[in-house]
C-alpha cells in the first residue's frame, strides 16, 4: 500500500541540437513525471557550450528548484535525476547527476540500478589512484568510463568496453561536453526509452516522462544497447545486446506509472491483467458484492478483477491527497490513525457488503491489518483481500529497496497465518506462474527473484 | 477539472470535558480531512482553562504547523479553520479562527459562509463604536454576539437573538472561555455536522473529518440549529429551525469530499447518480467503447455513467500527484503543458476508441479544450464530453467563488458553440431537473442559483 | 553589557505630499537605524490614497521584509515600528503598527511607551462595547481616539481631548486616511523628533533615523505636543505642553544610539561625560595603566574617563560581530563561554597592566563576573570596574523592561558585596547627583525612578 | 572600509584523544571566531572512530548549522572551514572541508591559500587517471597526498614529500581516520597556530579562535612545518622549514582579527603602530582638532595616530550593527545611502572641527568619497584622510581577492588625483618602508607584492 518498497532512481536526458528548446525546463517537467521513482533528492545538470553546470539537493522537485535556479542553468543538453536514498547512501554528496572532470573534460552521469560487484570495482579503482567522494555507483562508472576513454576513440566506445567488466542493473544517461549517451545493461533490469521533441532527442526511465513534455515516444533502449547523440545525429551500438534478459517484473506490478509503456507492455494493462488472473483463480462470482481497490496503486488490478469476475467495481476508500511527508504524528498508536487519515472507508458504499479489496502488495502486514479493520468498522460483512503480486520472499540487489527478510511477513508466516494476522476472511496472492500472463505484450524475459529467489546474475551470498 | 471554483472555508471544533484527548492534534488531523475546502491559510485556537491561544498563517497545514507550535497549543477545547482567500480578503489578519476579547472574556470564531448584508452590518456596528481589524464576516459575528451577550444570559442565547438580523450563509463554530457552540444558518446553505470521540463532542464541516480522527458521526446540525457544549453536556436550540432550506447543491457536485455524507446524502452516491442521469438522457449504449473520468473529481460520475449505460468503465487519464502550487511555468503556451503534465492520456487505453469523458464542470473552457486535444492525440477516435453538473450561469453569494459572468463560457456561448470551441464530438450537461434525482437521500431543499438564478434570499443587485 | 534591559519600541513616520519619495523604503531604512530599540518584531503600514496596507512579523527587519513585500506596500504616507516583546505581549497580534477601521476610515498607530492605567482604560472601553484583539496599548489609543473623533472635528483634536484621560509614557505616530500625526506625552518620557526630506515631513524616535535616510533634523517634539501633517502643511498643538517633564534618563545612558541627539543633548557626549564624572570622583591618575570600555556601549564613557583622568584609552576587548540570536549553546557552563566568544580580551594589551574597565550597567552581575575573570586571565594585574550609571534599584513602568527587584544585584547586595561577587579590585557607580551633569545640554527634567524610586506619576503599588 | 577585499578562508582543527570534549561544538565556536575570514560558506567534518561525517553549505555559521546537525556530527577529531567564494569557485561542491576516500580510508582537508601552479598540477593528475569534482586546490592536495601515501609510510611523510612539488600559499588542516595534521607552506604566506584545551590539540588560522573556546595558545606553526597529532601525541616535522619567508602583511593590516597574535605580532599593535607611523610622517600636531577612525577596521590605527600626534582621539562615526547582506537597496544612488545607513557621522562631535580620518585602505574610492562628503555635511571644516596601508597596485595570487588592476584607484590615479576625486583636504598612505616598523614583534619576512609587485615566488604572467 504505502511506502515500504522503494525504487531507487529515475533518469532523464535531452539533447537539442537546434537550440530551440529550454532543455532545463524540459528536464524539470520530465522529472516531475518521474517523481514517483525517487522523492528524496533530485538534480539537473546542463551543458552550456561544453561547460556543465548542475544543481541538486534533498527534497522534491518543487522544494529543490525555483525560477532563479532554473534560469541559471542554461544550455542545449541536459540530464536529470530523481533519487530514493537508501540507508547506505543518504549523504548529499550522493545526489545525482554525478559531475566530475578529467582530461577530456567534464562528464555527468544519471544512474538507475545497482551493481552487484560495486565493492570490488571500487577497491580496484582505488588501487590505481582513484579517490571516491560518494558511495554512488555513478562514480564508479565515471571513473571506469573516463579511464577507458583515454585508451579509445570515444566515450560511447569506452562505455561498450567496460560493460563486460561490471555486473548488475544499470540504466545510464551520460552527458559529455558534446554528447548525450544512453546505456542499458545487457540484462535490461531497469527500463530506459527514447523519444523526440521537435529536433531534440530524449531519454527517460519511463515513457510517461516523454508524454509529459509533449514529446513523441520512439522506442525502448534495448538491453545491452548504447545510444550516442551528437549534433550530427543518433548512433546506436548493439554489440552488447542479445543476452537472455531479466527485466524487473516489479516495475509493472508496483514501481512504474500506469500510463507508462515499458518494453511494449502497458503498465496499466499489466496491472489490470493481474486483477483478471486473481479473479480467474477465484472463479467465484458470488465471493463478494463489490470489488474495491486500494488507491492509487490497487485500482487498476481491482478494475481487472471486477471485469473478469463480473462483480461490480466500486469506490470504497477515499484517499486524502494532502497527507505528505510532513504530517506530524505524535501519539502512540498513530500508525493506525495515519492509515485512517490517508484512506477513509466509505460506509455508504461498504455497509452490509461482502467486499473484495485489491492491493498491490503486503510487505510487513501492519498497514494492511489496520485497513481491513477500518473497512469492517465501516460495515463490510466480509473482506477478501487479493494481492496483485506474489509474496515477497527475497531481497533485491538490482536497484530496489525491499525490506530485509526478517521484516517481510511472507518470510515469517504461511498464507493462512498471514490471513489470520491481517484479519481477512480470505487471502490470495498472484501466482508466480501468472507473471508471464500479465506481461504478454513484451518479448523480454523477467527477473522475478524477489518472489522466487532465482537471481539472474551471481550475487555474493545468495547463489 | 482543476481550479476555477473555490469553496471558501472548512470549520472544525472539539470539546473534551474529560481532558483525555489531545484536542490540538485532533483538530490538526480533522483539518487535514477538510484541506480541500481551503488551501490558502489555516489556523487553530485552543482553550486552556479559559485562556485562548491561537496560531494561523498562510499555507497548507503542513506548512503552517510544526511540532513546536502544536505542542505549544494546549487545552481541552479547540476550534480550527481552513480558508480559501478571495481577492477581497487576502490579508493575513483575515485568517481564522478570529479571536478577540470583551467584557465576558475571549471569544473565538471559525466561519464558513458569506453574509449578503455584511456591509450594512459593519456600518451599523461602526456607528456604535466598533473598530474592525479584518474584512472577515467572523468579526461581524464576534461583535454582534458579544454586544448581545451583555444583554442576555448566555452566548448561545445571544447567537439565537442575532440570527434574525443577519442574512446569508453561515456555519459557525464558536469557542468561549467555557463553551463550544455550533451554529448553522436557517437556510442550511453550508454543511455542518456533529460527532463524538470518547466523551468528546466534535463539530465539522464534513463527516469525513470526524471519520479521519476515528470519531463517530452522530448527526447533521439542522438548518437554524444552535448546539452548545459545556462540561455538563450538550444542549440544542431549534427555535430558528423550520424555514424552507436552500442547502448548496454544489457541495455534492463539486466541493465536498466523496466520502462525506451531508444531510443524509452520500456525496459519492450523488456524483455516481449524476453519471447515471447523464447516461439515461443519452440512452445510447453504442455511443462509445469506453467511459473514463477526469481524475479525481469526475471518476465517481464516470462510474455511474458506465454502470447505467453498460459501456465499460476504464482508466484513460493518469494524474500526476506531485504537481502542486509551486510548479514553475515559464514559457508561453504553458497552460496546455500544465494540463499534459497533470493529466497524461494513456494511448494503450484510448487508441482507436470512441470515448465518453465525464468531468464535473466547465468553467472557462480552456483546460477542457486542451484535454480533449490530448485525448484525441492519444488515439481516441471520438470524444463525447459529459458534465456532471448543469452549466454555470450565475455568481454565488453564499460562500463559493464562481468566476464572474463574463468569464463563464456558458454565459457567452450556446451548447453547440461550446462543443465546437472545446472540440468535442458531443457535449451534454446534467439537466437542472436531474439535480433532485441525485440528492434523493436527503430531505433538504437546495439552492441551485448558480445554475438557475433563483436566489433563495434577497441579494442586492440580483433580485 | 549585553541584554538584560530592553527598550520596548521605536517609531517612525513620513508624509510625502509631493509623492516623490518611496516612503516605504524610507521607513524601512529609518527603522534600520532604530533596530536597537526593538529586535523581536517590526512592521510598516503605508497609506495608498486613503487605503492602508501593512506588513509585520516577528524578526529583524532583514527577516521580515523582502523586495516583494516592500514593492507591494505603496503610497505617500507611511509609519513603521520596531518592537521588543515583553513576556505579556509576545503574540503576533501585538506587532505594530496597529491598524483598524471605524466609521471615519482606517487608523494606524505606532507606539512607544507604557500606560500605567491600561487595565482600567481597557475595562472601561469593553464596558461600552469594545472588543480587544491585542494586549498592546496602541489598541487602547485607537479606540479612545476613534470614539472621541466621532464627537469632535478632527483626529488631532480627538487626541488632545483624550490626553487628560491617560497616564504614563507615550510617543505615538498615527496615520489616518489623509494625515500623519505625532504625539508625545506631557511628561516627555520617551523621545520623539521631527525632520524633513525634500518636501516630506518625518517623525522618529531618535534623530539617527532622520540622518540615516539623508533627512534634515528639524526639532524635538515637545512634551505634550501634538503635530498634525496634511497635504496642506504642518500644524502644532501645544495646549497640553507645560507640565514638569520627566524624560527618561536611561535613554542617554543606555538605550539610545550614541549618534542621536535627544532634546538637545548628544547621547555620545552624555556618555562621555558620565565617564568624566566617574574619573572626577576617582580623582586618582595612578589608579591604573590603561582605561578600556566594554564594546560597544561602554566605549564612550571609557573615552571620557580616559580624557578626564589622563590614563591612556586602550582597546582591550574585541567583540565578535557575528554572534547573534541563533548561536547554539548546548553545554553546561555556556554562559561563560558565550561571554568569551563575544568578548575576547587581548593579552597583548592587558598583560601586566592595571586596568579600569568602564561598562554601562550591572544588572544581575553574572556576565560581569565572567568578564572580569577573563580579563584577569589575559594578564591584567588589577581590575577597577566603573559603571556609567547609578545602581538599578526599582522597576520601570514607562516602557522599558528592567528586571524585577529580586533579580537586580544592587537590590540584594551592598556595593562592597557586589565588588566581591564580581571579583573587581574596586567598583564605583555613577553618582545619582551626577545625572544632571551628564545632560546639561538639555533643559528637560528627567525621570530617574529606576535609580531613586521617585516615580513622576502615580503608579499603582509603588507610590 | 567595507567589502572589496576578501580573505578566502579560515581553518580549524581539534583532536581530543581523551574523548572528553564535544569537538563539534568546539569547532563550531572556533569557526565563529574566524567568521571574518569567510562568510559565504562553512563546513565541519568530524571523525567518529575512523568514519568521517561532514556538513557544509552556503551561508554564515548560524545559517548553515542547527542543533540537529551539530548533534548528528559526533566524534573526537574535527576540522572546520569558513570560506569566501571568489567568482571562479562559487559552486557548492567547492565548500570545504573536502572529504574523499582512497585505499587507506577517508581523508578530509581544510585549506587556506592559493597555489600558483594549480592548473599544471591538475592536468598532471588528470593525465594519470584523476577525476576532479571541485575547483578547489584542496582536491589537488587530497590527490597528491593520497597517491604519495601509497608509496610511503605515513600521511605526514606523504605531505612532506609533495611539498617540493607545489608552489604558493597553503595552510592546511588534514584529518585522516586516526590523525590530525597541520601544514604551513615554507613561505608562511597564511597564518596557522596551535593551541590546547585540556588534553586536546587545536589548530587554527588565528589565535582568536583558540581564545574563543577557552583554549591555551601554544605557538605558531612555523613556515614549512608539518605537525601530526595522534592519540599517542604530537610530532613536528621541520625538514621543509628554513626558507626565506613571505608572510602576508595584509593579514596584519586588514584581514586578521585585532585580538589575534600572528607569528608573535599582535595585530592590534601592528595597526596601532601603522597609525603612529602616519602621524610621524605628518609630524604636525596642528593638522586637526580630532582624530577619528572608520569603524571597525580603522579604529586601532586612529588610536595610534592620536597617541603619536597628541591630537585627541574621538568617536565621530557611528556604525549600524544591523545592516547586513540582506539589506534591500532599490533606488538609484543607493551606494551613497548605504554608506550613510552604515556609518552615521556625528555632528555633535564633528561640527566646526578639523578632522583626521583614519581608514585601512582605499580600493575603488567611491565609498571613501561618499564618507568624506557625509563628514563635511556633518560640519567638519577640514578632512584629512590617512590610510593605514600603502596603495594597492598589484593583484594577489596567494589567497586574497584584491580587485583587478583596472578597478584599483591607485593604478589609475596619482596621489593628488585620488585626493581630489575623493574630496579630502589632504591624503596620505602608509609608506612601504614603514611596513617593517609595524611588524617589529615578529621575525618573519613579509610578502608585500600587492603594494610593491615583488612576488616572492614565480607567478605566471607577473614575473
Amino acid at each position: 500500500m504505502f511506502g515500504n518498497i522503494h525504487e531507487e532512481c529515475g533518469v532523464f536526458g535531452i539533447f537539442d541540437p537546434a537550440k530551440k528548446i529550454n532543455v532545463t525546463h524540459a528536464t524539470y517537467s520530465g522529472l516531475y513525471a518521474l517523481q514517483h521513482r525517487g522523492q528524496q533528492s533530485c538534480g539537473i545538470a546542463v551543458n552550456n557550450n561544453g561547460m556543465i553546470y548542475s544543481h541538486n539537493d534533498e527534497g522534491l522537485l518543487n522544494e529543490v528548484f525555483n525560477e532563479m535556479v532554473l534560469n541559471y542553468l542554461k544550455g542545449n543538453i541536459a540530464i536529470g535525476h530523481v533519487r530514493y536514498a537508501s540507508s547506505e547512501n543518504k549523504g548529499r554528496e550522493n545526489n545525482l547527476p554525478y559531475v566530475s572532470k578529467y582530461t577530456k573534460g567534464q562528464i555527468a552521469v544519471s544512474y538507475n540500478g545497482s551493481l552487484v560487484d560495486a565493492n570490488k570495482l571500487r577497491a580496484s579503482l582505488e588501487d590505481s589512484g582513484a579517490m571516491f567522494h560518494t558511495s554512488s555507483d555513478a562514480e564508479i562508472f565515471a571513473y571506469m568510463i573516463s579511464r577507458e576513454r583515454l585508451k579509445t576513440v570515444s566515450t560511447e566506445q569506452a562505455v561498450l568496453n567496460i560493460m563486460d567488466r561490471v555486473s548488475g542493473a544499470y540504466s545510464l544517461v551520460i552527458m559529455t561536453p558534446n554528447k548525450l549517451i544512453a546505456v542499458r545493461d545487457p540484462k535490461g533490469f531497469r527500463p530506459l526509452c527514447m523519444g523526440s521533441l521537435g529536433e531534440s532527442v530524449i531519454f527517460a526511465s519511463e515513457s510517461c516522462a516523454i508524454d509529459a513534455i509533449g514529446g513523441k515516444f520512439i522506442r525502448d533502449i534495448q538491453p545491452g544497447e548504447v545510444v550516442a547523440v551528437t549534433k550530427d545525429g543518433v548512433e546506436s551500438f548493439i554489440e552488447k545486446c542479445g543476452q537472455k534478459t531479466s527485466s524487473c517484473i516489479f516495475e509493472h506490478i508496483y514501481f512504474a506509472r500506469p500510463d507508462s509503456v515499458i518494453d511494449g507492455q502497458s503498465v496499466h494493462f499489466a496491472r489490470q491483467e493481474a486483477g483478471r488472473c486473481l479473479a480467474r483463480r477465484d472463479n467465484n462470482k458470488d465471493i463478494a458484492d463489490i470489488v474495491i481497490g486500494v488507491p492509487d496503486s490497487g485500482l487498476d488490478a481491482a478494475l481487472g478483477y471486477a471485469r473478469e469476475s463480473g462483480i461490480p467495481y466500486s469506490v470504497g476508500l477515499n484517499k486524502n491527497r494532502y497527507i505528505g511527508r510532513t504530517f506530524i504524528q505524535t501519539q502512540q498508536g498513530e500508525r493506525e490513525n495515519l492509515v485512517r487519515l490517508k484512506l477513509n472507508p466509505m460506509p455508504a458504499v461498504l455497509k452490509g457488503k461482502r467486499v473484495v479489496i485489491v492491493d498491490d502488495s503486503i510487505v510487513r502486514g501492519t498497514t494492511c491489518a489496520h485497513l481491513i479493520e477500518l473497512v469492517r468498522h465501516a460495515g463490510a460483512t466480509e473482506v477478501h483481500l487479493r494481492i496483485s503480486s506474489p509474496p515477497f520472499l527475497n531481497p533485491c540487489y538490482f536497484g530496489t529497496d525491499i525490506d530485509s527478510r526478517d521484516k517481510l511477513i511472507a518470510c515469517r508466516l504461511t498464507l493462512e497465518e498471514i490471513r489470520q494476522e491481517i484479519g481477512a476472511d480470505s487471502l490470495a496472492y498472484l501466482a508466480v506462474e501468472d507473471l508471464k500472463e500479465i506481461t504478454k505484450d513484451t518479448s523480454l524475459e523477467f527477473c522475478d527473484a524477489c518472489f522466487t529467489g532465482n537471481y539472474p546474475v551471481h550475487v555474493p551470498g545468495e547463489n
